[in-house]
């Protein structure tokens, strides 16, 4: 008997990017055929201590591996591309990007010693790829790095589009204006799902346009008196094009500090995304060969990160550029929620050192690359798509993404607010979550990949707020009478120097602990231990209110 | 010989409150006379794991402590009146504050069990007490704290107005603007010196009224469906008397959550600065008992804090609130920078339950305590001292605040920007910094006050990031011959029971390195743990690139 009903569906398991922004993995399933649409990580919050990053859990992929036709990548930010190297070496599959995207792929895949197994095929926007049932099209769209896209899955029961990240740029820096036309055409046809960028969706009217903020950068570039330094994102190309178009207005070299900065841009003005001439690029460590008038630094550490190059200029900590008193700094991008205390920090240290500081909150210097409002709107009217699945958001702004939605008329229940992990069933009528697949995050910390778990990272959690201390003791196996200790050894407790009176109390409680444990023919370790570990951490708690980490080590020799 | 010249000084000493927005204290001496200006304490950064608050080194004022006449205070905030349980317990002199400001105190004194020991004297807004040579006088103000008042100090020399925290509020909810002609007053007379808050020095313009939250406020319950709940903070006394006004008019009754709301709440309305009728007051358990339209809670939680009231709502963990489909929540403040991400966390969590969650980002539910731009310049113009020290913001607000000052004609030369400890003396015509005292920060963990120091919180920073490797080693003293280990325990560095085969690894290190040492004849434990201590560091780094705290421990018996 042929169910002929069960196979014409397609499956859309979102693996993440959906409460949360960071680590996309969209994956699209038909048949025994697999589609991937981007391959992200993310970066750690305060929550996760010692973690590097974090991955999307793609136990699902590995158990459908054979299925997966490849990787198809909207655009070359860390949250869409950074999870390749790690997915790459345990699924190998073709990737297909544009031409940008790829060049950063390259470079990525090349640190991790992994590019010449993997196959990069480049496409540009307009082409379409025949993966068996799926037809995968690439559609051009604006967003704060170059050379983004949209993809259009054409499948047997209907087109899906995938906006990526997007904005609606009508001036953009490269000339390249979203293909409104081209949505317009797929969606006159019919659109079975639209999935779309929900980051600014609780944000009322337009993102402005990146031209804008070269307005500001010229009227800045009029008033310095000494050295620019502007930090911003590595990856923002058509950004880091208006600091060099400014500089160049104003006859200043340019010079870039920061290994993404450098990286980057070299990738980008070599498959002439970024266009400087080179007679304007000068060496960081040349610098001082010119007058201060003369010359531009871009940098990273816009967001204060701890080793980026505007942080160690700020403390004073950099190589090649210590301020100066008519040095104007401009950060060019907006603080993400985890960072702005230290973004604050650079600022002050900045400021303090004699520098002029320009920021978001005094000039308009920077420009969001995700669309507002109004701009979900004309894609929706573009598109009319029968279903809806607002993407890369937190809840609350893909809840305003289908408020949208159903608020021009979209039917409620054709809308879903996915979690990561669901599986959205679509037939060309409807549409239901079926199932739930594996999907979380997986840590990454050093050179170790899902080793951290949730024990780890409450100890390490633990051990910040008030350290640990180790009680050594070395028992007579035989005569069950103690040889040697209680040591109390301690870390991130107490500056043992000036606290010596409590260090020897802990040492008498864990001694009587022990002893008394002996004494009454205790013969379970794990039970002395306890004893020990329970009695310091009251006589702890009552006197100075601490709770640090008890760690009795028994030697029975 | 008489040297008049020397006496004629007054000092001015900030110990805390530059270069931060935190533990505002500042000391005034003359002659053998000192009075200070309020005694706060700072919550901790992320760079201070396990810390519970910051207060001001005082090693100057316990040096001088026959001196002190007084503590004044401006107003109720805990950066003013946090650090007084702290201080009194090591110099007790009485303390002056207006009616509101003082019943805070002494809830804080009585939760210290130190009440009974303090000398607390009510003021108000107009009073002048006699201290010596000082002449200190209260002036009305307005700020996001009810009762706040600036200070001026009338000296033999002249007079130093300290605005305290401020704005101009020309409509403010208790009706007493600004006491504007007493600063005129004083200003024609002349000021020696102003000291005025910085806060919002890099913002232009106004700073709104509170009443206008008041009116957003109405808006906002005219629409709701189901219950209120409004997140402010606690002290906000009169954004608490708008969200009662705004209940009473719709006649729901109101709730208290979260310990510092129920307390601050019960001491404002005691003391006459909150009027809500008992009748229209319930108790949180009791919000059963009415239709949930008829419901308002008011409740601590705004910033995100871990454990307070709207953030176990928003996680689920309320004893007494579980969320429902109809509830707004209101979250009536600006997030400090280090809390953003907390406080965007807590919005997505009472989104995903179904609330309607309005925060600033959406509506105008906030508006600043402090001054802008403008009303500094009205400041200064009202005024006109001789000399300026900004105060109470870190080094970019203070600057901006100088170049408002130097704009409107002052003196370069006559505005300092003064760091913590510095002792800027003044006599009539001249000012100048003389000196340095000691100034800082004293950590407190727990009941510990300073005993955690750079080198504990250092620890504490690396043990967070990949925990810590105990080894233990009982040696053979004349033998010298390994007895029993080396044993590997391990806290916050991998889950043991996925990675035997690195514990096994670093076991066999240690051996080697002890076995080494021991064959070679090297002595010094100290030597024999650095060798441990290397060999696996490099291991590990070498291995995942991690570093973990490694803590060797011999024993010898």
């Amino acid at each position: 008997m042929v169910n002929k009903k069960k196979v014409n569906k397609i499956k859309v398991i979102p693996l993440g990017g959906l409460g949360e922004i960071g680590k996309n993995l969209t994956v699209f399933e038909y048949e025994d055929e697999i589609v991937v649409i981007d391959c992200g990580m993310s970066f750690p919050d305060g929550e996760l201590p010692g973690i590097d990053l974090v991955l999307p859990d793609i136990t699902y992929l590995l158990r459908n591996k054979d299925k997966i036709k490849g990787f198809f990548i909207t655009h070359g930010h860390e949250d869409h591309i950074g999870g390749l190297p790690y997915v790459l070496k345990q699924i190998n599959v073709p990737i297909y990007a544009t031409k940008l995207t790829l060049g950063l792929i390259e470079s990525k895949l090349q640190e991790h010693n992994i590019l010449s197994d993997c196959t990069l095929n480049m496409v540009k926007p307009g082409d379409i790829i025949e993966k068996g049932n799926f037809k995968i099209e690439f559609i051009r769209t604006n967003h704060s790095i170059a050379d983004s896209v949209s993809i259009a899955l054409h499948t047997p029961i209907g087109a899906i589009v995938h906006t990526g990240d997007f904005k609606i740029d009508f001036t953009p820096i490269d000339g390249e204006i979203i293909d409104l036309q081209r949505y317009a055409q797929i969606g006159k046809k019919g659109v079975l799902l639209l999935m779309a960028d929900s980051t600014n969706a609780t944000r009322a009217g337009y993102t402005m346009s990146e031209k804008t903020v070269g307005e500001t950068l010229d009227n800045l570039f009029i008033k310095a008196d000494g050295r620019v330094i502007v930090a911003t994102f590595a990856s923002s190309i058509h950004r880091v094009q208006q600091i060099a178009n400014a500089s160049i207005k104003n006859g200043r070299k340019i010079a870039f500090s920061g290994r993404s900065m450098e990286k980057i841009s070299e990738v980008a003005r070599v498959l002439g995304y970024l266009f400087i001439p080179q007679e304007m690029i000068i060496d960081l460590n040349d610098i001082k060969k010119y007058p201060n008038n003369k010359i531009t630094i871009i940098t990273t550490g816009s967001q204060g990160e701890p080793m980026a190059a505007l942080t160690r200029i700020a403390s004073g900590n950099h190589r090649s550029i210590q301020l100066e008193k008519d040095d104007m700094v401009i950060i060019s991008s907006t603080p993400i929620p985890g960072n702005k205390k230290a973004v604050s920090n650079v600022i002050d240290d900045l400021t303090q050192k004699g520098a002029k500081v320009i920021y978001e909150a005094i000039e308009d210097i920077h420009v969001s690359g995700h669309a507002c409002e109004q701009e979900l709107r004309l894609i929706h009217a573009l598109l009319k798509p029968k279903f809806f699945v607002p993407v890369h958001g937190e809840y609350r702004h893909l809840l305003s993404h289908s408020k949208i939605a159903e608020n021009m008329g979209m039917d409620k229940s054709n809308t879903f607010i996915l979690e990561i992990g669901d599986v959205l069933e679509l037939s060309r009528n409807k549409a239901e979550i079926t199932n739930k697949v594996p999907a979380g995050r997986v840590l990454i910390d050093g050179l170790g990949i899902g080793d951290v778990g949730n024990i780890v990272l409450r100890d390490r959690k633990n051990l910040s707020k008030d350290g640990i201390i180790t009680v050594v003791i070395v028992i007579n196996k035989e005569s069950r009478s103690i040889i040697s200790g209680p040591d109390i050894i301690t870390r991130g407790f107490v500056y043992v120097r000036d606290s010596e009176e409590i260090i020897k109390d802990i040492r008498e409680i864990a001694y009587k602990s022990v002893k008394g444990c002996l004494d009454n023919n205790v013969t379970e370790w794990s039970e002395i231990k306890n004893t020990i570990r329970r009695e310091i951490n009251t006589f702890i708690y009552t006197k100075i209110k601490r709770k640090p980490m008890v760690l009795p080590v028994i030697t029975e020799i």
